[in-house]
């Protein structure tokens, strides 16, 4: 399998043309980069990704992680990958110099990360958590947990873990029973279980560093209770060597897709010796944690469209090349077949996964974007700004890719008919994977609460007065351009909407509480996120607008047009869809809220 | 495994109190039932669907066929189904007594299906296969071939196929190139490929009889040339033994899911000794195949429907059982955990769930009782009148149930959270499984075309009107019921707003020919889809509506108060997803057709 990934084209669009990623060049902690040496990582991106990863996409898949004796056997790909991640510098691409890291800009390594996943998501996650792990032991473990962990986690030695969900508590992280018991030896006796640890432990690593949520022996109950600890599978005896730590993996779940990563079971200090090391100070887990959480989900946004991005390429590339059918207002059977991309129901089917896939890109890199800005800003108010532009998109960004995905990688399937549903082609396999999205840091559910329950209400509603904002500003430039006018009209009237809604469900919060205010919080959720895709599609049309007045080559013509003919499909078949959603949110019948559990009987 | 799989109180609530089944004991052809008769059929069904089929649900899947020395082997329980189904009588349950059938109303037997096909839809496709091949040839072949095939598939000894797909003809029955060549012996040498045969061959049958679509030579080009064979794998000599007839598995493939049934390619007359003996006329091959087509589009419906149906009451299930937070209004950590199925937004899942579980039953039902009509009926209107009915809803009861289906076992998956994604519950079974029903038997877009291309104008639109006239009556009496009058209002909006797209795509097509009129015809039929299962949920209602007026037990308050927070969940939340529809299929920006090929460039 050496199909497209993703289009290089597209990524540098969006880098150089939309995101001006090179205007960060002026500032001084990105003054050692330009547009060259940005090229040179993407291309390194492009080739890890199709040299590394691809060739052993499927075979992660048949040939799933075992529990063999107590060791998680995975794809030995994995040590390889570990370690040129670790080497190349990949891992620790956005450190600071002073560990060691390159300082690149998040959108270059966005790019390069929306690559990897498209390549074999399953074998990106194990570099992944690595850096999100020691991006949190920088920012909040003392000298002695850097020292320790991070240098390993970026060379890829180590396996860096994210230890939150425990069987009892899923979603529910309120009730947690891991524990931590201080002794005064500098570290916490932990005891519990954990479930659903992505690369919890595996045999191409020499140790496992968890960072994992427990509760302080008689501290507060209740998410207030909880704090954050490094827990290695192995720790450093008085001598400096490594002995283990009192945890043992209990079971490798069988997935219906994301195989090639192990997503383990972790009994942690069985035998009452499994040493933590406090992060950050007591009772302030969740919030530490949260940062990683936040880069995780817009991970899984990129993730999701980076495989609805493989997907489609799939999909395109049989479209073009499979005979079935003649145009329907000629339909002599003497006359040759044509290739299915000619029929307008194939185009249309393509037009939403391409319309789906580099709307989601567009919304990951306007993270990236805002994340890069908050690197270089000293300005109280314009690091609020940024922040608080992240706080309201983030559940945006993981969710609207995560869920569209899945209908995208649908309709790559339905491209090929019955072979895509087959072991064939790799379509049926990125709709497996894709499955997870929707669940994984934070499910939908979890996702629409956060938005409309903490995101639009924070800060007296600045977050969301930044984000319409942001979506005028881009009215006010798409006005002055003659063929999208009429979208910026539409995206106009489509905020009013989402304002009016919004009114709306605070009045139902000051009214009937909580309960009626979040009973749709999914949908305000869908309904916000198509309009944000809808904000992203016509930024990206300015750029075509402009684009389109120059001399071309045919190659840049078709590729602007392509664009803009998705920013027409965009407005034409997506946005309409957020008329039903705003009619059942203003609709007061608050059935879901008062059906009886009972009425499910049968 | 042993989960609920449909709720026996829908189908009887469905079968007696909103079709009315036992009216058909009225006339002659069913007077030998009863209800007392009826409901031990469905006794009889579910013990078999719960016996019989769900045991081996997931090991038919975690061990699927496989082409061994040119044997397919199959599950072993294969056998003990073809053989309990046959002599059971429930291949043969709806064929008239001459056939040593039945002759069962079409509404048991669906309801007796949709058990089936809940408990296992791969062990379900052999018999029914049989059933299907069975009734085409006492259709419409000759004395000879209904002797020597029909009581063999009926007892489930003899496999029945369909064969019409090839290499390259896909959803293009015009290019197919299967050949037959006449000979003045009584039979025809057949010569091709035919691919995605469902139960091409297999080890638990002595012979495999196909329906095969081929082309006379020398006859004329495209679908006119098509006649319909039987062509079995042995065939009679003239000492009546049976010997090969030259026809090879050269495939079995491996799918995403449907994983039970093998899905075969096969080789015909490679060395210039296949048979094949023409069933009915020549040339009349395609609307001979169409009876069993159409059949089969609905028994995708139903099976869609089945398959999501066990998927929602697992889900169901699990939401009872699984604690996970609190109320959001009381968030004490110190409380404990309420069942998953308290909170609002898994309400909102499992009522989606429902109502496309048990609007799809209905819908998949009323068809089975317009069928059954036209077996009572003998005035020629009414006889034109239900058939135009079941022409035009036939897209619908194939196309809503497949489409809805995955996104109601992908709703399945989310109550479960990361558990749903694990082997270890069937839901992620059921979700691979359903993938298969928008592709096989007509792709949605090849049901979108067959609905607006042709059904809604034959015959002048009658059957178009004769369905607008059916709503209407559902209307007019429900607008008796006080709760109901509101929905009846926005049934009504709906089909007008139905009258009016209808109306805008007919003219396009006048002015631009029939490209710009079916560009489209996919979100038509999704349209057409939603506004048909308001109808049948507003259908229910009214027998709900009167059931509630009388004094009712607790299980039974509570099975029609189900029913209707379900219906009012269907027009909260579904029938205004037209809205998006209809002003996209009101807008005359055809893209679609527009757009150019290369602006796929990259």
């Amino acid at each position: 399998m050496a199909g497209k990934l993703v289009s290089m084209r597209n990524l540098k669009f969006l880098l150089y043309e939309v995101f001006d990623v090179c205007t960060l060049t002026e500032y001084d902690y990105y003054k050692q980069f330009n547009r060259k040496t940005f090229d040179m990582f993407l291309d390194a991106g492009l080739e890890l990704g199709t040299k590394l990863m691809q060739p052993v996409y499927e075979e992660m898949d048949r040939k799933p992680p075992e529990l063999v004796d107590g060791v998680v056997k995975v794809h030995p790909q994995v040590r390889r990958i570990l370690k040129e991640f670790g080497e190349g510098g990949w891992i620790g691409a956005r450190f600071p110099v002073e560990f060691d890291g390159e300082q690149l800009p998040l959108q270059i390594l966005s790019a390069c990360n929306l690559i990897f996943c498209a390549a074999n998501f399953s074998a990106s996650a194990f570099p992944g958590m690595n850096s999100g792990v020691a991006h949190l032991i920088t920012s909040y473990g003392d000298d002695n947990l850097k020292e320790k962990y991070v240098a390993k986690l970026l060379s890829g030695q180590w396996q860096g873990t994210m230890a939150m969900t425990e069987p009892q508590a899923g979603s529910s992280l309120t009730d947690l029973n891991t524990m931590a018991e201080p002794t005064d030896e500098g570290f916490y006796k932990i005891t519990g279980n954990k479930i659903f640890i992505s690369a919890g432990d595996h045999d191409c690593v020499d140790n496992v560093v968890h960072l994992m949520l427990a509760k302080i022996k008689g501290g507060p109950p209740g998410v207030k209770g909880i704090s954050l600890f490094v827990v290695p599978k192995k720790r450093f005896d008085e001598n400096g060597k490594l002995v283990l730590n009192d945890i043992v993996v209990s079971q490798v779940f069988h997935k219906m897709g994301y195989r090639g990563t192990p997503t383990t079971e972790l009994s942690i200090g069985e035998n009452d010796d499994c040493r933590g090391y406090l992060v950050g100070d007591e009772y302030k887990g969740l919030s530490y944690m949260f940062q990683m959480m936040n880069e995780a989900r817009i991970g899984v946004g990129a993730a999701a469209a980076a495989t609805a991005s493989a997907a489609y390429y799939a999909a395109l590339e049989y479209s073009r090349e499979r005979p079935q059918g003649r145009n329907i207002a000629a339909k002599d059977p003497l006359t040759p077949q044509v290739p299915i991309i000619e029929h307008s129901d194939v185009k249309r089917m393509l037009l939403f996964q391409k319309a789906v896939v580099e709307g989601s890109f567009s919304i990951v890199m306007q993270c990236s974007k805002y994340e890069d800005m908050l690197s270089v800003v000293s300005d109280d108010e314009e690091k609020e700004k940024y922040a608080l532009l992240l706080d309201i998109l983030t559940p945006v960004a993981k969710n609207y890719p995560s869920e569209m995905g899945v209908h995208s990688t649908s309709q790559s399937i339905q491209c090929f008919g019955g072979y895509g549903y087959c072991e064939d082609f790799p379509v049926e396999q990125y709709y497996r994977d894709m499955r997870i999205h929707p669940i994984h840091e934070g499910t939908t559910g979890i996702q629409g609460m956060d938005i409309l329950g903490r995101k639009v209400l924070m800060k007296n509603g600045k977050a969301f007065s930044l984000f319409l904002e942001e979506v005028r500003k881009t009215i006010a430039d798409a006005r002055d351009c003659s063929e999208l006018k009429i979208f910026a009209e539409e995206l106009n009237n489509s905020i009013e909407r989402l304002q009016e809604v919004t009114l709306h469900l605070i009045g139902i919060a000051q009214e009937k509480g909580p309960e009626y205010f979040l009973a749709d919080a999914t949908l305000y959720l869908e309904l916000f996120g198509i309009i944000t895709i809808s904000w992203q599609w016509l930024l990206q049309s300015i750029t075509v607008d402009k684009a389109l007045q120059n001399e071309l080559s045919a190659s840049e013509y078709n590729f602007y047009q392509g664009k803009l003919y998705t920013c027409k499909y965009f407005f034409r078949y997506e946005l309409p869809k957020i008329e039903g959603l705003a009619k059942r949110l203003m609709d007061k019948d608050p059935l879901t809220v008062e059906m009886e559990v009972n009425f499910f009987s049968d």
